[in-house]
């Protein structure tokens, strides 16, 4: 992987940002969690004025996990070439919120297990043809992995090329809540039972099985928590990877990135694991039913936007934080000051 | 007042909901609250595939408040005049978010102590040059009150006219956290020291002073919480009484109403204290700082859509909810079914 570095946020200027939000006509601190926004986008940015984000995008990686044959899923295999195409033509629920949040739907082919050709739309940047089953060895070799994180961090680059200034990150890939639920117990240290959820709604039977099978895995391949990249290969996946890239690329040019929930976190988890600082550059998008999800914001130090009981994936939370986050921003740079307004101040 | 009934919203449409939204392509209930809000709009409308709002409205409400002389409130009772002309002229923090959301901000001077003359956009509904001190009788006469909820009534008529589908609360008024702790009070029969909070950002003194004078107006004017009149008139105030009024006027006509933070849902609970199945037509929009706030949400079943720390009122809390309200209806709208999409079903 090529060397990338990430700079933790400069607070230089959030004593201006400070200043600027207790001028508005409002009591101090009173917009909340809008406030902390607008501080996170003018340091993230290093814009004592940032601009509205006239370009957004939510990356949605797609691929495929050969540990489904454990039957760890409700769905069978073959629904995400057939969510694929249905993300492609604008009928998923990421197509639905992202209209509504004003944001483009970019759909990658990370590791699909299927030969994608005349398909309008798809980014094709395929790094496996489904991840092995990692109950029986390595999900992907360490080069798949590092090309799955070069492949984020390039689109990164590519979409910033573009204008783009706020990406949000989504996942396709039946199965995926496994690898998932795995990198989240070997990066947190917590016991696979504490970190696995139901996926799609499997039954409480499926889930001790799911379980079992992650415990398999993470006995058999000894991933190194102290290596992501390691962990990656091992129990993860290509569209983790991708995520995990997209994040250290935004993160490498001032661009926030929105993180959506369990698969989106796992990514996030291993961009934390290899730069810390990519952390600064994150908004945690929401709190989702999957156990694994909280854990591992806890231990990034990330606080949920949202509280909806959402367990969809694609990106749908983030698409939903997105509208706020940029509520923040303009109430940064769309309310009145007191003396613009011809308000009176607080009494002394 | 008129004689106005509400009828609890009509279940039958559930089943043909939640038949809609488990044919779309997610697994089932994986959308969390947005399937909520989705299922609440049919039932509330009465139809089974509602249109998007196109026309959407907060409604803020304007009063000054005689307890004010005792000290309650960090800024000075001229800010409320102020206030009002920073949101006629597009500068307040609800201007900017119902912006973001794509509704428009009505103004409405239900008691402001000041006389209006020529103020561009400004409705004109004036019940009282401000409420009396209620520390030393009652706030405003049983007609008074009477007299603000028919106005709310009358301007949810005269909105639902226009073509608005969605109405959401605000309110603007210096010192208004005192009656609404009140009403708080009153209404739940929580001691005033669990339902007072810090309003715009007094001091712990401040906030024990502000207690006693909830408890002295309580005690003096022994308010009725079984005639919720009696405990507007009393302890409450003329915006307050606007906003119970718009929301039994929404709900009388099937129409969505978001209640925005501690203020509007005082005006709510008055609503729901005279016609409990008002709430049925209720979305709360978030758990304000203020802690009377969620005494009265958990009185009337109510749970807030977002927690976002705020604690500014005038229906910014209203506008931020509005967009996750309507996220959930274009779900329900706009999204794929496995049918359309060509998506395999679970397996069974």
């Amino acid at each position: 992987m090529e060397g990338i570095h990430i700079k933790a946020v400069d607070n230089t200027l959030l004593g201006l940002a400070s200043e600027r939000l207790d001028s508005l006509t409002k009591p101090r601190g009173s917009l909340g969690r809008l406030e902390e926004f607008a501080q996170r986008i003018v340091t993230i940015t290093g814009n004592p004025m940032p601009p509205v984000f006239e370009k957004k995008a939510i990356l949605v990686f797609a691929g495929d996990h050969g540990v489904v044959d454990e039957g760890v899923s409700l769905f069978p295999r073959e629904v995400t070439v057939q969510m694929v195409h249905n993300i492609l033509t604008g009928g998923a629920g990421i197509n639905v919120l992202a209209r509504h949040a004003g944001a483009d739907v970019v759909v990658i082919d990370m590791g699909v297990d299927h030969d994608f050709t005349d398909d309008p739309g798809l980014i094709q940047r395929k790094v496996v043809r489904g991840t092995k089953n990692m109950r029986k060895g390595p999900a992907m070799t360490r080069n798949e992995a590092t090309q799955a994180i070069d492949t984020g961090i390039a689109l990164a680059r590519e979409y910033a090329n573009r204008g783009y200034r706020l990406f949000g990150t989504g996942d396709m890939g039946i199965g995926n809540t496994t690898p998932s639920s795995a990198i989240a117990s070997v990066m947190t240290g917590t016991p696979p039972a504490h970190v696995t959820g139901k996926g799609t709604g499997i039954s409480d039977d499926s889930l001790a099985c799911k379980v079992s099978v992650i415990e398999d895995a993470i006995a058999l391949n000894s991933p190194d928590p102290a290596d992501p990249l390691d962990v990656l290969a091992k129990v993860g996946g290509a569209e983790i990877g991708g995520i995990a890239g997209l994040i250290l690329g935004a993160a490498s040019l001032g661009i926030p990135v929105v993180i959506d929930g369990l698969i989106s976190t796992a990514g996030a988890i291993i961009a934390w694991g290899m730069e810390p600082a990519a952390a600064d550059y994150m908004f945690a998008a929401h709190n989702s039913v999957e156990k694994g999800h909280r854990v591992m914001l806890e231990r990034m130090g990330l606080k949920p936007i949202l509280d909806m009981g959402l367990r969809l994936g694609e990106g749908t939370g983030a698409a939903l934080a997105i509208t706020l986050i940029e509520a923040g921003l303009k109430i940064y740079r769309e309310m009145a000051t007191f003396d613009e307004a011809g308000v009176s101040k607080e009494l002394a």
